[in-house]
């Protein structure tokens, strides 16, 4: 049985769309045991109208919420009867192999670095988003926003996180890893990014496949993408809106007159199938990848379909060994002596 | 009568699409006279076949071409025939008022820099395209590559040339201006980020609206994005790369099956419209701005419609007296005042 824990109070439309979803997850999933940590009487009011294998869930009441307009580090310091400081101390004492959450992003990593701790040689935990790709699958980019100024150890080890994040969960045999940079050419990108792949070029655990570019994100041929988590925030972003425009340009069109109205009816399962390929929310949520257990930052407008694809999620990660995968990948790579040999082949 | 250069070589399918271009500009604007610069055998055959003012049309020879694989300065100080080299001439010479090429961006930035020069108090000229938005218009991006790492006044400087420019070519009164950042509240960035949007609040001349996410390129309420220029080419190309990837989705989708494709044939118009509504190449390209006349750089792959854009794009730069408004603003702005107020307020 994987067990997972939910912030059933974080987020948006909480807890109506996280109990929801967890029910949706526990009837998908027969082998998955749900401990719901958040308001009892409100959790029990919206699990009462649903159908759902009552022996594998259970509740822990908390009496607090932590907002997303709180500051974080204080919240999470001063708030300990909140759904999310408890569901970490639950997870950090082995209550459960993992934990979603669709609280305030800022909360989330707060909790999970001062409460359950990262993987021990990893230099800076790092949030996962998944981004829907021209090929129907989706890209991991890593980091997203957890770290805006980075250094390029911390970028080697988004690298090996996320490519054994995306063997782990998605099943995918040597990912391949490309550079986030403004051109594909070696001395492309700011300092940190020409140090980032000359030292990714020497790490033989990953299938680095070099410098990629913007497009990449949707439109590239690689499984993962390596960014500083300010640029990967931009990138991240940016490709949301543009997919919230073209849905938006989409209703326009087929809104026009009363042809396209009726073509709209007639096209109705392809429009469908046209959204459904660009649903970031549907794909799931962020991976907090370096913690010690699988961690899953849903979207703060998480619907029920969307946060119980982050319970799916995190439970994938689970049973793929998520966590031992990093802690391998992390051992393998000597970064000192990477660094060696980089600065002298800059004496030579 | 608006005279512009056009480098007739530069470009992916260079001289046929710049010609037919060119072409297709004149016959739209009755007031516009274009020099056209490059292989005047080939400029002749492509000319031949087109109707169009022959008394709004000469032709320059040159013999070289700058191709995409050479280095920009070596090329731009070497190839003194080229057909770039000599366009930038003829425009600093005072032949013309504008210039369009869609040859490689790093030598077009070198030419236009090196032969044409700056405007008096430019820190840095910079890269301004255009991407279409939600709401049917088109959002400026300013850096958007030419310069990698910025300080707070090269930034300063983005926001009141992409503001002018909005103004001169677009016809935007008050153009709204936001900051690229990973958020919107005023601590959210790095410190240039921080710095910048502390420096526009001093700022009169502009209407700035404080900091902006990357889903606000597409799908927000601003005309005018600031970015420094590695993190404006990374968006830029995030939301090219999303587009494509709506185009091969779409396509996949209405070729599925027999009644997908009968959709498609009923839904001719909208698929098109929709297509158009994220069509970055029919809005024009990249106005190279601070430098003391007109330039646009084309997209390579540039086909005639595109490049007409482009024209037109230069054109309109030129009536709306771009150089001139830049200059105001520029000079309005007392950025030694400002710095200094910012640092009082940090001493406080």
């Amino acid at each position: 049985m994987t067990k997972i824990i939910i912030d059933a109070m974080g987020g948006d439309f909480a807890p109506k769309q996280q109990v929801l979803g967890a029910v949706d997850a526990l009837n998908k999933d027969k082998d998955l045991y749900l401990i719901l940590v958040g308001d009892e009487t409100q959790i029990k009011a919206e699990l009462s109208a649903c159908q759902y294998d009552k022996n594998r869930v259970e509740i822990v009441h908390t009496t607090e919420t932590i907002t997303m307009e709180e500051i974080p580090t204080k919240a999470v310091k001063t708030k300990k009867d909140s759904s999310l400081v408890v569901a970490f101390k639950l997870l950090k004492e082995g209550k459960a192999d993992g934990l979603v959450s669709s609280g305030s992003t800022g909360a989330v990593l707060t909790a999970g670095v001062l409460i359950l701790g990262r993987i021990k040689g990893v230099s800076r935990p790092a949030l996962c988003p998944l981004i829907p790709n021209h090929r129907g699958t989706t890209t991991l980019i890593c980091d997203c926003g957890a770290n805006l100024e980075c250094k390029t150890i911390n970028m080697v080890h988004f690298a090996l996180m996320a490519s054994a994040y995306a063997n782990a969960a998605y099943g995918i045999e040597n990912p391949r890893v490309g550079l986030l940079n403004n051109g594909t050419e070696d001395h492309k990108g700011l300092l940190l990014q020409q140090e980032t792949n000359a030292a990714l070029k020497k790490i033989d655990c990953i299938n680095y496949c070099g410098n990629v570019e913007g497009r990449d994100l949707m439109y590239g041929d690689i499984d993962v993408m390596v960014s500083d988590g300010f640029t990967g925030n931009i990138a991240t972003k940016a490709v949301e809106g543009c997919g919230k425009a073209v849905s938006t340009i989409m209703k326009r069109e087929y809104k026009r007159n009363l042809w396209t109205k009726i073509c709209a009816l007639f096209s109705g399962g392809i429009i469908k199938n046209i959204r459904k390929g660009l649903d970031y929310e549907a794909v799931g949520g962020a991976t907090f990848l370096g913690l010690t257990k699988a961690v899953v930052k849903g979207h703060g407008n998480s619907k029920a379909r969307g946060f119980a694809a982050c319970i799916a999620q995190a439970a994938n990660s689970v049973r793929g060994n998520l966590v031992d995968k990093i802690k391998t990948m992390i051992d393998s790579v000597d970064m000192d002596a990477i660094t060696a040999a980089l600065s002298a082949e800059k004496t030579e």
